[in-house]
This record gives C-alpha cells, sequence and structure tokens, in this order.
C-alpha cells in the first residue's frame, strides 16, 4: 500500500463540485491529481490552479480544467505535500524546490490541506534543511546573513550546477536542526535583504491527512 | 548650476584609496560615478559594484575597475539617490525600478551615502508613490493584498507592458500618501507572501549630502 497514496485520495475528497482547487506539487501531491482527474472524467466540475510546471501537465495531460490566477477570483481548497508536519500543523516545504508558488497559492487559498506519510510527522520542525530562496543578485551576502542566524547554509547544487528555481531564484538549504520558534524564524528570514521566501509554512494548514504504513489514515485539523 | 551633480561631486569626496565602492542607479548616482571615473583617471584606486547594467556599463566606459559580489569581502561605501529622504534619514527608493538591487549592496555596505537635491527632502515619506517588487506568478492575489494595506496599488507599466526588473520581478507602486511608521510598513510589506522587496530604506543610510539650488551643500549624518 502505497502510504503517500492512500492520504492523497482521502483529501480528494474535500473537493466538490463548483470548486478552485489549488494542485500541489511532488510526489504526494502526484497522487492527488491523479485521483481529481479520475473524479474529473467521471463528472466532477472544478478548476485548476497548478504550483509549478510539472503539475501543470499532469493536469492537463488527465483533462482537468486548468486557469491562472487572473480568471480565478479565490482558490477554495489547495491539496499539496510537505517535507515535515510539526504538532501545531505547521509546515516545512520546499525539497522540491516549488516552495514559493506553492506558498503564493496556499495564502491565496481558503483552505490548504496537506498529504504527508508517517515519516514526516515531527515534534519538532528543522530535521529536514529549510530551504529559504534568494536573489541570485548578491547571493554571497546574503548567504552570509542566513548563517548569522545560525545554521549551516548549502547553495542547493542539481548535477553539479547552482539549481534555479521556476522564478530565476537560487535556494540555500538552511540546517538549522531544531526550529523552537518557526513564526519568529519565518520573519526574521523574509526580512533579510535579498531572501525572497522560506519554506516555513506557519498557521496556513487547516488539515493534515496521514497515510500509516499498515494502510491506516488519520487527519488532524485546526 | 545642477543641484544633482554638486551633491553627487562632494559625495565622491568620501570615497578614498583601496575602497570597495557600490554604485547607485540613477540620475544623481549617474553624477557620482562620473566623478569617479575623473578620479580613478587621476589614479584612485578603487573596486566597484554596480547595482545595474546601466551603472555598470557607464563605469566600464569610464575605466572604474568593476569586480562581482564574489570578488568582494565587503562594501565600504555605497552612493546612491533617492526619491524621498525623511529626518531620520529615512528613504524611499526604486522610482527608477531598480530598489532590490540597490538595497542588496546597500545592505551589504558599511556606509551607505545618499545624495539628492532639496526637492527630495520630506517631512514624512508617503507622497512618492512605495515601489514594491513582487513575483510575477499570482500577482493579481499578491496586489489584493497591497491593497488591504491602506494603499492604492498600480502595477508599472512602461510602453503599455508589465516593467520587469532585473530580477524578472514586477514592480507595483503604492500610493500610501503618508507613511507614519516606515520600519512597520516595510516589515508588513516584506511578510506578505510573493512580495520579494520594497523601496523602503529604513535605519540604513548613515550620510546624506543634499544640493541646493544656490549652489549650497548640506550633510546630514546618523
Amino acid at each position: 500500500m502505497d502510504t503517500k497514496r492512500i492520504a492523497a485520495e482521502r483529501a480528494v475528497d474535500y473537493i466538490q463540485n463548483g470548486m478552485n482547487v489549488g494542485l500541489g506539487t511532488g510526489s504526494t501531491a502526484y497522487w492527488a491529481i491523479q485521483k481529481l482527474g479520475s473524479k474529473v472524467k467521471e463528472g466532477l466540475r472544478i478548476k485548476a490552479i497548478a504550483t509549478s510546471v510539472q503539475s501543470e501537465e499532469l493536469a492537463r495531460n488527465l483533462g482537468i480544467p486548468l486557469v491562472s490566477f487572473s480568471e480565478m477570483n479565490e482558490i477554495d481548497i489547495t491539496i499539496d505535500g510537505a517535507d515535515e508536519v510539526d504538532q501545531e500543523l505547521n509546515l516545512i516545504k520546499g525539497g522540491g524546490g516549488a516552495l514559493l508558488r506553492e506558498k503564493i497559492v496556499a495564502a491565496a487559498s481558503k483552505q490548504l490541506i496537506v498529504i504527508v506519510d508517517e515519516s514526516k510527522l515531527v515534534k519538532r520542525l528543522g530535521t529536514f534543511p529549510l530551504p529559504v530562496e534568494i536573489i541570485p543578485f548578491g547571493h554571497e551576502a546574503t548567504i552570509k546573513k542566513l548563517s548569522d542566524l545560525g545554521c549551516v547554509p548549502r547553495l542547493r547544487q542539481v548535477d553539479n550546477e547552482t539549481y534555479v528555481t521556476d522564478n530565476g531564484n537560487y535556494i540555500v538549504d538552511c540546517h538549522f536542526g531544531n526550529i523552537e520558534a518557526p513564526q519568529d524564524l519565518h520573519n526574521q528570514l523574509n526580512l533579510i535583504t535579498g531572501v525572497v521566501d522560506n519554506g516555513l509554512f506557519v498557521k496556513m494548514t487547516r488539515r493534515v491527512v496521514v497515510g500509516y504504513q499498515d494502510g491506516e489514515i488519520s487527519e488532524f485539523e485546526k
């Protein structure tokens, strides 16, 4: 049993006719988009907005009607994965690099539903390195300021090249180890000149759907 | 007498042999770069980093040695213009669209010297519309959040096209009218998902050099 898949399919049960739906990115969101595609084939009427080129292509291939932000007043529900979820339903996201578009869509949504397997549940955020999206210009100075906050920063490389986001920026993976005050850290990071945003999603999540190895599902709500 | 020019030339007096210098952007910074070019020809040894393609080309044509951030540990002095300066030496910048690179360079500098003509001095910031740099993706939702802060936002257009910054982003000119608490507004703006940075430079300026119509110059220091 794929734990990500069972959680993703349960989350899709919340999507109703006429809704505007935000589509997350990554291996868990993949299963949600697949399930939405099946439901659309069966007659579900929704409009969707994607958080990455990858999810957009998947949705298009499955026949899910896609719209842009300008055609949508409000997003009803966004379904997305996460790299870590704490007991307050705060998240670390961005392992896949799409954190900024995911956050823009989540921030414009009435509800964010997060789907994870049990391995993502943590008592405290920070074991997973926190992705921080920064402007390429002057990134050396910006990375120095990140390390001043007490983390070990690492400029993300893929195939020996600096990774570039969909927005043309860099990602710095910041090893904090233990994040005691996610809201404070989130604000400190975003107030550094050169930082665009970071992977902490604080007080944004309404519901978390968790898939377990034994096939069980549990849900947490805020 | 060009008021911008006399202020710019005075500011260049602070540049000494061996310094790393940040070069601003715009019609006032233009005069500073011109003067630096003359001094370099006369033997002044400096290295410079530019905040725009425009200033970089000007400096190169004048024979000013240019380096990138990675070749520079620290910037000693940055000289730049401003659109408004208040009595606390807080600034609004970004009328020319280069606010983010200007701010990254200023934030990495030991000293920011601002040069203006007397028309830029204000009791309170905000008559000049505050430029806010935002991510193109989801800009409709981001602009709505800007207007929720009590301003009239206008997506910057040039020649009937949406203006794009050197960093690939959009600029929203936000008419606040009267900014009572620049630091608070700065933070509120930068904590909006989708906002990259804004044109408020709070507590960043060490010295302001002002040129007056009658040829006088005055200086303010913090």
